[in-house]
């Protein structure tokens, strides 16, 4: 039989999930409480899934798209479901309404994982009586091209569940990562921040432009970074791997890290700049258009990755 | 008339150059003091290019082949070039006395760039006569496969010969960075430092494992950047761009920044202990291996961004 996962918040985000669960063959019931969020889906499903089809990342896109209902309320959306992937608005009352509301409704053994980017799972599960089922599972956006997903449990939450979560996305095909215990920003965007807060600081002292620093990843640590991470990276960047790269090399980043003693904050008036260098780029009214290139080459690089064996 | 350039040092890193140069149209001399190094660099070079025929990175690698000389001496090699690749060791003394050397063989309006990756180019030639005609212009390794090169002046570079170095460095289809003074690392491995720095704090930390934490990278955060910088990527990532993604996130990572008080200094414990965990998915034999396996994931990684328009 066919296992049901509920998804709970239909915009972008939670529409990513629906694709990402029904192309692995679950039946995905979609609850949104706005009725014209749920309208969209499925035009917006479909759109996407023609795309992949396209690009040859779905074969089946008919039968994926059949596989997703629209559910009328959330108590229908969760009935017979085993998973559930929530991903409402990142509030904290937003949040912690919703999960209230999905806790009544649960069955044990249930999991909830919740998109949640940076709030904490402990910061609106506390008072569920079903609190052992929840906890972060943060994808990237959109989680249907990139398949990074960080498992972040609450104090409460229950090990087993984790370990269970952990195996479903594994087996949907997505990457999972697990987060031992709760931090602000988790892992990926703590490492995302140290390297923005970096290239601010950069820039901000007029050591390179915009472009120039954007080129330095795009063109350089991003090429390496797109199939091997940071540690994979440095063990094999000197003959002897980790230990001989960290003898040689970890006194200049040492030295990289004390020569910024004080954090560096993004200042008003550096991010006023490199919005002007942006704009000369990449207009305003282009934004929309380049994230859909943007979406169209991660779909182009998922595909080369599989047929590389890099995924 | 074919121009000339000489690469002096043919390691790993100035036969990358003389592929890059050659490839490009340049006659390309090179000079290593070392006869063995010498002997061995066509030998490199040639199966360094049968395999990119084959995978289509060139099609015409016996042409250039035939443009690669070894040259019998510095004099012989820097004749007539318009421009000099310096790649020898990376100490102080070494870089100084090659400096020198090169320096008494200058003509007016030669360059010499450096291959240096983290030596400015004050510390070896403030007592060179021609010190206006040299500066850094320091590649990622390989640089026949990872187009960024960093050119970082000297206080006493001659700012037309940096921006004409940049024009040549585009010419030959690399993408040039230009750092506008000193600092330590540069900018890409600032960069790459502040990303390791954070990573080895949360590994040291046990919020999760070497796998995991490479995860985050090459199944999320590098797939973007792997074609697009982090201030593009940002500027993608809220509807009205990146001043609209400043003022979302920016205090999200600032917490994050402020949570480090300390700079996180690589641990001889977290080293120890990730190295084992390396080692298990890769032993130090199979280290080499691995290398020729990531260096032909760049190539065909290259030719995945050309026939994708995002060189």
């Amino acid at each position: 039989m066919t296992e049901k996962v509920a998804i709970v918040g239909a915009g972008l985000v939670g529409s990513g999930w629906a694709i990402v669960f029904a192309r692995a063959g679950y039946q995905v019931s979609v609850f949104d409480p706005s009725p014209e969020v749920s309208e969209r889906v499925n035009d917006w499903i479909s759109w996407e899934l023609t795309e992949h089809r396209e690009l040859g990342l779905v074969d089946n896109a008919d039968q994926v798209i059949d596989r997703i209902s629209i559910a009328a309320s959330l108590e229908e959306a969760l009935k017979g479901a085993v998973y559930v992937q929530e991903s409402v608005f990142e509030t904290i009352p937003v949040k912690s309404e919703v999960a209230k509301a999905i806790d009544a409704l649960l069955k044990p053994g249930m999991i909830v994982g919740s998109s949640s980017s940076g709030i904490p799972a402990s910061k609106f599960t506390e008072t569920c009586k079903n609190r052992r089922q929840f906890l972060v599972a943060h994808p990237v956006n959109p989680p249907h091209l990139i398949p990074v997903v960080e498992l972040v449990p609450a104090p409460w939450t229950d090990p087993a569940l984790l370990a269970e979560c952990r195996v479903l996305m594994e087996k949907i095909g997505q990457v999972p990562v697990t987060v031992n215990r709760e931090i602000d920003g988790f892992i990926l965007n703590r490492l995302q921040g140290a390297l923005l807060n970096e290239a601010w600081a950069l820039y901000s002292e007029g050591y390179a432009s915009v472009q120039d620093i954007d080129a330095t990843v795009s063109h350089g640590l991003g090429l390496r970074w797109s199939f091997m991470g940071p540690f994979e990276t440095i063990d094999l960047n000197a003959p002897g791997g980790i230990t001989d790269y960290a003898r040689r090399l970890s006194p200049l980043y040492h030295e990289i890290a004390l020569s910024r003693s004080q954090p560096e904050l993004w200042s008003q008036e550096a991010i006023g700049k490199a919005e002007q260098e942006r704009r000369q780029v990449l207009s305003a009214d282009a934004l929309a258009d380049r994230r859909s290139w943007r979406d169209d080459k991660l779909a182009k690089l998922s595909m080369f990755k599989r047929e590389n064996l890099l995924t």
